[in-house]
């Protein structure tokens, strides 16, 4: 790592001394050393000793739609394309930090769709998000260092925080019911220019854990105005910012607008909303990605775009805690993306996938318009900016039973009308930092599109949905 | 936990105080819930977003032999089956242990092959060896607690217990150059009986992590009767026993017998050395599992034998530290035991596998006992019981220049010479717990049998080892 990388001072104490030992090394110098040796060093078997040959798969055409011949493609044990991952290598123990034919694929679509303005820019492969925020909390935080966390989060993050000693502080998210936006850029600067007043106890934060996109669990999109001033107040309190974006490509329209479905990949790429990575000149972004709602979450498959200074601190980090991601998964991702042309045919499945859930977005959103509940205007969607999302408003300030802090036994009543109709979702107060801290902006729930089988079930969804509410303001 | 339960005092303060969040729990109790709500809950892909549909999959008739139309099986996007495993669910988010089917046929195999003699063991899957490793030291190891060690192991676990502030205490193995053995009861009562005055510093050992079988770099198997005296030792002094058991299946007849390459399933199952399972009445051996040496590391999969009473700890950890392994592995590795015909199928599978072993395992020893520097007493093989490593003794003190202390400067020029004459290999000593306690045992290297693509390369590495040896005695 160069000495003046501005995230150096920040790494934990435990990854500066982490001094790991490694059989093959520590070898005396050789000179004149065999050009071609017998390598007896590795317990790495033959490929041959693998049980497995080959494998034919069959692709999709689209979600929710069979392949045909056209899209099948074969996993060879060994192949001589130097894009295409092998048995050979895939089955066998290999880099830390991903294939390398994957890292190539994920770097070219990492700059022809998330385009970081930087030059020192690389990726790793992760067994997934989380896995790759839990790398990022091990890589930085020590016990006690504190890290800034929208009020509402996906919050198995604070789990892996917590393990490391880390401390998360809520931002108060001030216009997210009235206005359903995510706006806390003066919430932010207030708190870390007067830090030393607000939390006399606690060292001032390292880092920003933000869903800037489809936002988990408000579905909302950060502005580029707000992510611009989100970014200079990282360059002058070095704060690092891990850009978790688990949802960015699956990017909606309003409900009440007509979707284009035939978007050309230049079309698509222009519609994202832009990555904190276009606007990073330090190295201070770790953008953190997952193969989970594109592909399959079953692959434990990820990536982070990250500055080069730090990928030794992530191998070591890997090596330690899960070693490499599985080669089973690699493969399949890998030769999936060449059997569709590549990285451009790899966005067209994209696309898709994006298509689909925007289509379930638009009529879960209309459908929940239609209902007793809305119109009476008890309950109000947040029409989301990405993701699988909605989460929903319940307006208990209209409740009789209303008295001004009563939140949470109003929205335990909601839950039990609702688990008694027929319909499951998550209280908005599980997904805080802190519940007390959010208790006043906590009267939400937030409904996945993702996991129906039919959009029809989403129109009962609403329909039972709008009863749980509406049995709240009889 | 049963409060009675002899390992839950051993328990790490970290892992007791472990409290994690789950943002869909922590929900009021619902009476008369709906018996079939609608699920918006998880964000879950319906598994039609999934870009495979299927998948036909060619398996080897054994190893270095391609397969034929008989050794075909698919992976289907929906099973019907209750021991299949389906695209559905493997490419879904999935059971932290692994996928129940997978668990099943595991279980049985342990029932049938392994025979722990408790009733109250089950199974957890891993993202392979060392992983359960690492999980095991999460689980029990606290700040300052030591560990017992053979003092030539698997380093890279070395690497996890420190991270958790464990302490290795190594086990001297007074035998293993002399004899060839490793027998350590007495040393290792010796060191319990008088730990006070050994180490006056150091709290007691909580365990023992041992390979017994094909121990790495050793090759060696435990006896019976060395194993059942452990056993006591770590009754009476409340040791857990971590068996790792990566090699027990690769089991080996001595070099200069005629190999049975045709043994039964029963016959097999009685070949192989007895784990400490089978003597467990108490619960406190862990066996640890992979299927790196079987089917393929890039699985990154394995498993752990356990006691029912820790499966929640390791749940715990799991989520923490990796999430579940890959359901892509699991996929193929499920599936390709059912298409074998289940369990006995998988046994004839391993079977094959051990006998590839055995064939260049006697292979490269009568190749070496071919050699110069074995007839002149340079070099000495340890015939291992089992695994996929041959160590090999350098007999330094028959050199002119050895003068009783200088051990490591003959092994740097002994790798110098083999670098140069062209075979690689591990030092014994860099695979050495404290390589100043080790330094009169570790005049020995470790060579790897599993790699080359044929045993003729194996002659030629012998050759070369014994240019090497020789060097070192002119």
């Amino acid at each position: 790592m160069t000495e003046d990388f501005p995230l150096l001072p920040l790494v934990s104490d435990r990854c500066k001394n982490r001094n790991p030992v490694y059989f093959w090394q520590d070898v005396p110098i050789v000179e004149n050393e065999h050009k071609d040796p017998i390598q007896l060093v590795g317990g790495l078997p033959n490929y041959k000793f693998f049980p497995v040959t080959g494998a034919n798969v069959q692709l999709r055409e689209e979600p929710f739609k069979d392949g045909n011949d056209d899209l099948l493609f074969q996993i060879k044990d060994v192949s001589t394309r130097d894009d295409e991952v092998d048995i050979k290598n895939s089955f066998q123990y290999s880099d830390q930090n991903g294939q390398i034919e994957l890292r190539n694929q994920i770097k070219e679509f990492v700059k022809r769709v998330v385009k970081p303005v930087s030059n020192d820019w690389d990726i790793v492969c992760t067994l997934g998000g989380l896995d790759g925020i839990m790398k990022c909390f091990d890589i930085f935080i020590n016990p006690g260092d504190t890290v800034l966390i929208e009020e509402f989060t996906f919050t198995p993050v604070l789990n892996n925080l917590v393990e490391f000693g880390g401390i998360p502080i809520p931002i108060k998210l001030n216009n997210l019911i009235k206005d359903h936006k995510i706006d806390y850029v003066d919430e932010l600067e207030n708190m870390l220019n007067n830090w030393e007043s607000i939390h006399p106890n606690l060292s001032k934060p390292k880092m920003l854990y933000t869903i800037p996109n489809g936002h988990n669990p408000l579905g909302l999109a950060q502005s580029l105005d707000h992510k611009k001033r989100i970014y200079q107040l990282a360059e002058l309190h070095n704060l690092i910012i891990l850009e978790d974006e688990p949802y960015s490509y699956l990017n909606f329209t309003k409900y009440d607008e007509t979707p284009n479905y035939n978007l050309t990949n230049d079309e698509f790429i222009n519609s994202l909303n832009p990555s904190f990575t276009t606007m990073d000149t330090t190295g201070r972004v770790i953008r953190v990605e997952t193969f989970s709602k594109i592909y399959a979450p079953g692959l434990r498959l990820g990536y982070m775009v990250i500055n080069k200074a730090l990928i030794n601190l992530f191998t070591k980090s890997g090596e330690l805690l899960t070693r490499a991601p599985s080669g089973f998964s690699q493969i399949f991702v890998n030769n999936t993306i060449i059997k569709l042309g590549g990285i451009e045919g790899w966005i067209q499945w994209i696309t898709k996938v994006r298509n689909e859930y925007l289509k379930r977005k638009n009529h879960f959103i209309n459908s929940l318009m239609k209902t007793k509940a809305y119109k009476e205007g008890y309950l109000t969607p947040i029409d989301p900016n990405c993701g699988m999302f909605v989460s929903i408003i319940i307006n208990i300030e209209k409740s009789n039973e209303f008295n001004g802090i009563n939140y949470n036994q109003l929205m335990d009543k909601f839950y039990i009308n609702s688990a008694q109709i027929g319909v499951l979702a998550v209280l908005g107060r599980n997904m805080s930092v802190k519940s007390e801290f959010s208790t006043e902006r906590s009267n939400f729930i937030r409904t996945a599109i993702s996991f129906v089988d039919d959009v029809s079930i989403l129109d009962l969804a609403a329909q039972r949905l709008s009863d749980a509410t509406c049995k709240l303001f009889e």
